[in-house]
């Protein structure tokens, strides 16, 4: 049950990213997103991944991973398009 | 060893939505940011601290706590300043 939760929250915040990432794709504007925001969060990211993986915390690290790499296309947009 | 980056892991995500929430409160601009994003990482963060409280799991649900109440405030400011 509970890793059902967990993957179910994993699921949501993977999926949060889509719409960010396809609104900077569309619009190429990024002036609103805080560049201190992708940064903290990539650091933050990371360090979670080295967290959950000897925990042996799928969901946790999966998650990580795949926010770590959307955060990054966003980081590279906002410096792209500024 | 594991937790001290847990705690690290979690001080990274919880202060890096501050430039984020501090750059809302004085542009008063938040067309760029997806309202999508928002939503779906509410529903995350609130997934998230249901599955670490049963197990333990002190860092994430503090990091979760903490950003759902910012992410909350952002939403809310978006919707504000539309």
């Amino acid at each position: 049950m509970i890793e059902i939760i967990g993957y179910l929250a994993s699921f949501c915040c993977i999926v949060a990213f889509f719409p960010q990432v396809l609104k900077v794709l569309r619009t190429r504007q990024t002036r609103d997103i805080s560049i201190g925001l992708l940064v903290l969060f990539l650091i933050g990211n990371s360090l979670w991944i080295l967290y959950a993986i000897p925990q042996n915390l799928t969901p946790v690290w999966i998650t990580n991973l795949a926010v770590l790499m959307q955060v990054l296309l966003l980081l590279i947009l906002k410096i792209k398009f500024k």
